[in-house]
């Protein structure tokens, strides 16, 4: 028995990569192991049977055998700590990498976030454009201190871990809409790390299927 | 040694409790763990020392011996994993406990936050009051979910666990500056029993004795 997850049946950036699924897709290419997808629409993802397994009705959901889990840093946390691959073996820099993770989506993907919302949905308001500058501000002092961190280190921390997968992630949120990764070299170079590794190449052919209609439904 | 970790020295909510160092002191309370307490100035977390520990120059960090970890979520996590008390024993139920801490990270504070900034940092712009309507308007939906999710059961899944402790410190938050949460009665109710819990009193009475100078400075 295969994993299963869930994916938008139409995803609104059009299998840009920017969905979630993508980094749960991107955790089981980097572990090696096979999955299948069951694709949801907008309406049955607020029905009962998908609120049973994402109480938010939201994508990706996950589950394997008895197990059913939801939010993404939770299904790439659990598929990290089970498989080789995006984990350290030492146990303080395991802790150092699940830190990583929760940097990417608790400290630098809130503002790009913020961004995003005030682009796409208050784009029209007479606050749009100012508030827009406003969230870029933010967004600015959070990639400086990541820089200076990286260095000029590969990753983060010794070996690629699911803390990477998990920053570059939310860096490319940040690259599909904005210039503003290509001020900071070493960051760019960083995401382009990422997204030059084979399972990032065939997470994101998967979920690019899925729009062109290579994929069938699930 | 005991673990050490950083608060502000001065507290912008005035020990109100909703620094993220409470977070980790009620996770430390929780599994019966003393610890001991840096404080630290907002001068000083820019500076170079800080940011060895903490690479966004924010707090909480902890250090035990030789590792040094930072971010809320990634801390309380290891606390968790490290010491009975804030996950069950079976594996499925330790992942979905884990799932509710992203859950509440990831799904349920980012409006909450959202709905913060504007009101501390926008108020006085011209967009203030609209906005802050508009991120009330997202706030509701998740805490209609969320309110369905619990139904009339104590905690979020079986017995209390870290999942329990960081929702409950984020719809504090909420709480804090808006009676939203007062319209959800059994959100209301849990996030009171979070409150009555032994652990939370003692880590809440210790960082709010750092405000009012009845704890020395680490």
């Amino acid at each position: 028995m295969l994993p299963i997850i869930t994916a938008f049946e139409n995803s609104p950036d059009r299998g840009a990569g920017l969905a979630r699924d993508m980094r749960v897709r991107w955790a089981l290419e980097e572990v090696g192991r096979p999955y299948d997808v069951r694709l949801v629409s907008f309406k049955e993802m607020q029905e009962p049977a998908h609120l049973a397994l994402h109480p938010f009705g939201q994508i990706p959901t996950y589950e394997e055998g008895d197990l059913a889990l939801f939010e993404t840093g939770s299904i790439v946390l659990h598929l990290a700590r089970h498989h080789a691959g995006l984990l350290p073996e030492d146990a303080n820099a395991r802790a150092r990498a699940i830190t990583w993770m929760f940097a990417a989506l608790d400290t630098v993907e809130p503002p790009i976030l913020d961004r995003e919302t005030t682009r796409l949905f208050e784009g029209d308001r007479s606050w749009g454009p100012e508030r827009l500058r406003l969230t870029e501000a933010r967004i600015r002092p959070r990639l400086s201190q990541l820089s200076a961190h990286l260095g000029d280190a590969v990753w983060l921390d010794g070996a690629f871990s699911a803390g990477d997968l998990m920053m570059v992630s939310v860096l490319l949120r940040l690259r599909h809409s904005s210039p503003m990764l290509n001020d900071v070299p070493n960051l760019a170079a960083y995401v382009a790390r990422g997204e030059a590794r084979p399972a990032y190449k065939r997470a994101f052919a998967a979920q690019l299927a899925v729009f062109t209609g290579k994929a069938s439904r699930g």
